[in-house]
């Protein structure tokens, strides 16, 4: 095959046509595996995201006065046609950003779930209904639709946090603007087509490539209503703050600096196969991986670490398509050049290297982006690599003597999404629930990602606004509530004037 | 009675007590009815409102650890000490605000409402639980209260907006700094000791009082977590573009421009009584009065202009301490001064005058705040009296050929508070419902004001952010959501390494 | 095509297995457009019953175990399947039940809307979580599975009622025992291959045929937890007060003698439209088949009468295989004949004839169990033909002076399953929605059914017990409520004895 | 005093009057901790309950329609009377009852959760609102109140039950039928006072006094709608037979078996101390009480028992107006007597009697019916003492291997009111959750009662009916649902006829 032949030239998706890029810039996208350019996607200029936030306005209208039950209609042939090209999917994942086949298929499971809370519509657009509530007035309330919503997506998950923060968004009626991450645009556009299949609506999903300037069109453009965005932690800010400064309703989820609390009575065996995998897998590229472990005592900690030393020793790093592999490289040589240098500047912060993923074979030999698995005993608050989310497998340990300790020091970590404590007690869980400051907690669960239809969202600069992607709150984050009062007069139900203002007593 | 007795020296309430002001900065506090200074009241520099901002994060961690049902009872007490205490609250609110009594016992009412709807938060505060959610994992979810929330509230409702912004505040286990409105702080300070009596512990309720100075403290301070503000749009406006830039959760509810849509088949002499009470009710200064009329059909609109203006001709303005008032004054010279400059300035665009204020021998003669109540017919979209909110009697007349220009017209205006309309026809109700881009929707009644268990909050630029005043949601917007996800291991669940995407397809 | 090869020989379907009956008892499956016998069906004893029930209780634990991701997920299969298969499912239902094509598509799409609700089961079954309710306890509360469950569907809806009272119990946990009609038995055992393709497991979902042997089986048998029952009002009352003396939960749902009422405002051409459908469709054997009308005003009447008049001598009335068919055969032949009788016991009461279904030629012609369409006016109460449910298309007029009269007698009636009211006036719809005591009101709706995310179920004597059908307390009637106090031990929290009784205060 | 003053004659109250008894004859109320004749109780015929319930039917029709804020305001005012009259109520308790003050006044903070939660009525009168279903067709549903209901309530909580079961129906707009028990009238007589100072309407709430026959006519009635109760087993389940058979809805609560699961884990100290006065409490006369203990493993046992047994020999039984009582009497003579007996009977079945309370000093000198409290060791299945619900300090303890075994005796018990288990091991206490079957569960727990917002009732033979006592699903229980679909008709919108059944996807 040449490289005419691979580099593929990519398109927006706009008003249910496939469209070219007008500004002749593009960015190139990688297989990360292999290190080689397979495509070039378009960024936007503001004209072009301007027109394209006007197709999707004028489709709004009737999207919105379609009845929920065909909208969901055209949902559930959604989610039949990603079953059926799950298959596609992966590999358009793995191609495009080095994670595993497994990896990828859990990405895409996740995505259906976020499609089956999006079902649930009927249910979750339910408004409160109140029968005389004084003066023979009935009171309800009804969720209507925003508009256009603004959807700005990272690179780590091509398919889920598409699906996550557009599905709900479509199921009750708004008109969606997709900007996937330019670095894996290949798995959004491919979403398209699906939803053509579907019978959606021409314009009711679109996706725009782009990148700053995109984006600086979506949070200014008065057509918009709200700005979903998952990323890091300082873009979630910008996008927070000035999409709020131009009235629209934003979501930025941001980075974590996900803690495993390790209690002495855990079984450590059992924890550091639950650490592994959600420290390193899809090289810890997840905002909900986790990032250090916290044993609790010396010896715990002693113990836990010997035994981590061990065993990830044995991960396996290396391109999807051969057998067996752990995970892959991190998504550009700039994401692996910045990890690299972590690792050199914890060294210098005196942390004690237990394992050194620059040591790997493949991490010299490949072109790929490949970083192995390294783990930095002994770090502190304070130091790089303890207050930084790193999106690499690059995860840290930190002692500390009690569980308050513990807690102390992940309260007064300025993230807050996920953190998770492996223990038999049920009071130390207990207690650990209600102090700690953190928005996903688990026990004994090694990624504390809820499930589908809980809500999803951290605390403190994990995220900025109220809103929440997965869980029956996302409902509430792509509507307004409009609370109707209303009295129908019969003949003997003559009004008088009133000065005071009016109460449920007026009966 | 010498003037040296009646003004009265104010002070702020911090963890328990009354403290005096240490700026040496005062404010004026007057009987709007009289026009004359009855009080004073200290201006809080940043340090004092800092220092109090302290106090109530103390209390804090007292308060979110009692249980709920502890907390409720609490309010129990409160509720009662406000329903034996109505008459000084009534004598309060009209001394300083001008109202009328029998508004001010509706006041008091609608705020009993918000103490009603906080009594029920052991509702409020459920959260979801999901059993084996995927591999023995059930998850939940709780809501936590936030920590020190800041509230600062209008002139229009002395003790109606600060106990609809802090009693459910309180309930949910926050500890509340209040910033009332420094020309009607004594009601607000009233609370204080009855909140004191009902056994609040100190701390957990502070009232500072103040102007930009203190409101900017609050806007800044790092250890406040939630802003609540009631006011005029372009405060709104600021309030939360500033709050949220410094990272807190901000609910800032404006001003409104709400209409009364009038079909020919209204009853026209009913529709004018509620008109009446509606429009001018506290000479007009509640962002929850009617603007204007919008009759459809010219028929219609001479027909209701007429019989208007045979009505107002009989309002009666004046003290509220004499008999058969209407309404009272305005709050201040400077917003009378404003409200018949906004006249002036109607006549000048050619609105056509009905009934002119400012001809009212009170307006004249009285040293009081009066302005008399004013109708402008044919005002349109473009004209000052269209456009803007006017906090005073001056109402206007917008005429329409059909219920669908009205609606366009309403959905055109930047304001989208509440708004109503009267008819007997379903068909035309539920057309209206649907299509109007208003917050709070009434029909055939006069202020669409939801009762209290419903949702309070406009759209457009009649709110600023995702909260609500009254009703259920304001449980959520002064609680954060932690979803936990818990495993517990029996002897036979041992864990292996997934390094892939949990989902809950995993059981 | 030959005798023998026509006459199929039924099974029922227990454990995953079709299984031959061992009763050697029959009855006969018809075509009642023809008239002739196309299946023969065993009819199970009670030991084979019995049997069924021990193969659903061994198969419950399992599947109460399932994760309800899981669970959910086979639902989606089989949603997927019946879309497939609609074509055959509907030639299912017309050659066995005589309905239009249609009319069975309709009862498909009905079925649907069960199942999506089924597949909200996630969110139907979070219980409520309260963090510190006193003393450090955690108070919340799950939704168990209760086991084996029985249905007992009728003929009338060979698809949509199997789906509408099986899909949740499936869903929510439990193993369903689908006793279908013995007159439609040939949909339910097709539902049975779907299932299993779907991917459910052996012995959750079991259809066994017969007649009242088995049903006195599942109602006295122990290990059966719960019983719905769709059917006519004496049989719901049979089988309520045997179920409920057995220590059962259940639902059973029994006829309607549902009205039309008629305002003078109404549009009567459409009104009468409404009618005609609502009246006479599935040759009115539904249970919110309109009853009658009941038109207010002498003048009203008799305008829509005359207007009905000339409709109905316009319906077409036939085999489902021909073209432009609005309603088919009644079902056996003994319906026939009482539905007949009826028209004669009218003529005996004086009711007047403005259609005789007798009259139609295909009555009398085809050997299929047709009925012509019946109007009779002048209809009172004590009339049999107002006071019982006709399984026919014979419908009546009864005529009234006012609203409240219409209300009056509606009330008055012992069924309360379904009315509707065709006016434009909003004050008319709420006083008839206030004052009506039926269970299912519609306003200018034809067929008062609510969409399936809302509860179905009638008042009086139309309902035996509080569960629904559709909607969101199904889930509820399917599951037990299991409440959990919890409270964790840490060191510095000891008990001490109380031996008063405890309430929330204690903490 | 002259026995002549002391015994007071006892009433009814109907329509908001006292009412003497008609039928002449009366029951004997005492103090049980004298053995002392108080006061005697009318027992009502039929007739007088018959007229009672027509009293009460006319009174529904105007509460109904009073707007549920009225009707709160009402229960408010009804709150603070019951917290101003806790002494007077705590007296009339004690001396009925035979309880420790302490212990009354506990029921009467448990009686005040179920006031707050029916305080809580406007949200849970809330019904569902669903915008445009398909067809421009909105669809909703209300709550309505049911009409007459009637409560009977047991003797062992003379305020709470009362409250627990008619606070709810009277907030959502039923009027209520109270029969209390003939042995503790008084209590619920001074309500009726309270009540009618509260400002409730005449006719709203309605005690009438009574036995079988008045029971038998509540059940009978056809204008009672539905029916609480609380009591023994055998009686609930006759209420409940004959209540559904005559239409009606009901709950019946009838007695437990509570028992209390000891992991070797548990700290036996505390949980010694939470056995005691859980299980001796009140003389063991509620429905609550823990039964017994089961120990898991031998020494566990052994070590619990002569923990206890040291514990045990230092409660004070006595009279409540002794200083230091742990629980006074039991409520007859005739009570005494059957205690007694199973203790003899448990003897001749060969239990272990650890402590024999007939030995209590107390028990031989008194008058008042002092039952002393009485452990029994090695109580099996089988045995009466096993099997049977005992109402006095008779108290077993059952012995077993592991918490399987455990769990499984529990699941074998005809009854499933309450169950708690000490351990502090998080895994022990998930796997009892998911696995026993039993309504309501504690963990360290002593009495495992829920929070009044939280739901009550258990499984098997301890409830008949799906009602909760407490918690939102007992406003479900005293409510029916109707469901409304509701067009309105514009211009543009025509009806066709439609022949086939509706579906949400006809928009």
């Amino acid at each position: 095959m040449t490289v005419e032949q691979k580099v593929q030239q990519l398109h927006h998706y706009v008003n249910g046509e496939k469209v070219a890029g007008k500004s002749g810039n593009y960015a190139s996208v990688y297989n990360p595996s292999k290190g080689e350019e397979i495509a070039r996607v378009p960024l936007a200029t503001r004209e072009e995201v301007s027109e394209a936030i006007a197709t999707a306005k004028a489709a709004f209208k009737g999207w919105r006065n379609t009845s929920v039950g065909k909208r969901v209609e055209i949902l559930h042939r959604f989610r039949q046609l990603l079953v059926e090209n799950e298959q596609e999917l992966t590999e358009l994942i793995c191609t495009e950003s080095g994670k595993t086949r497994e990896d990828a298929k859990g990405e895409i499971t996740r995505g259906l779930e976020s499609v089956d809370m999006a079902i649930a519509a009927p249910q979750m657009l339910k408004g409160e209904y109140s029968v005389n509530v004084g003066g023979h007035i009935n009171a309800f309330s009804r969720k209507d639709a925003l508009g256009v919503v603004g959807t700005i997506a990272p690179f780590n998950f091509p398919v889920m946090v598409p699906l996550a923060i557009t599905s709900m968004a479509v199921a009750v009626g708004n008109a969606v603007i997709l900007k996937p991450s330019e670095k894996v645009p290949m798995s959004a556009l491919f979403l398209c087509e699906l939803w053509e299949k579907a019978g959606l609506p021409k314009g009711v999903w679109t996706v725009i490539n782009g990148g700053k300037e995109a984006v600086d069109e979506l949070l200014e453009n008065k057509d918009v209503q709200a700005i979903s965005f998952v990323g890091s932690t300082p873009i979630a800010e910008y996008i927070y703050a000035t999409g709020t400064k131009h009235g629209k309703r934003v979501a930025a989820f941001g980075g974590g600096k996900n803690f495993m609390v390790i209690m002495p009575d855990a079984d450590l065996e059992q924890t550091a196969n639950a650490f592994l995998g959600a420290a390193y897998g899809a090289a810890s590229q997840r905002c909900m991986a986790i990032s250090g472990a916290i044993p609790v005592g010396e010896d715990t900690a002693n113990r836990f670490v010997a035994i981590l030393k061990e065993k990830i020793s044995q991960l396996k790093v290396g391109d999807y398509q051969e057998a067996g592999v752990d995970f892959g490289p991190v998504i550009t040589q700039q994401s692996k050049d910045v990890v690299i240098e972590s690792i050199e500047r914890a060294i210098s912060e005196s942390a004690e290297v237990v394992v050194d993923g620059r040591d790997w074979d493949i991490v010299k030999e490949s072109k790929g982006f490949f970083v192995g698995p390294t783990l930095l005993d002994h770090v502190q608050p304070g130091m790089h690599a303890y207050e930084q989310e790193v999106f690499g497998p690059v995860r840290i340990v930190t002692r500390v003597s009690t569980l308050q300790e513990a807690i102390d020091l992940i309260n007064a970590h300025e993230l807050g999404n996920g953190v998770t404590i492996f223990t038999n007690n049920g009071g130390a869980a207990r207690h650990f629930e209600d102090e700690i400051d953190v928005g996903m907690v688990g026990v004994n669960v090694p990624i504390p990602i809820p499930v589908g239809y809980h809500n999803f969202g951290g605390f403190k600069r994990s995220k900025f606004g109220e809103g929440h992607m997965f869980g029956p709150d996302q409902a509430r984050f792509f509507t307004k509530t409009k609370t109707i009062s209303e009295k129908w007069l019969t003949a003997d139900e003559h009004a008088t004037t009133a000065f005071s203002f009016p109460s449920n007593q007026d009966a």
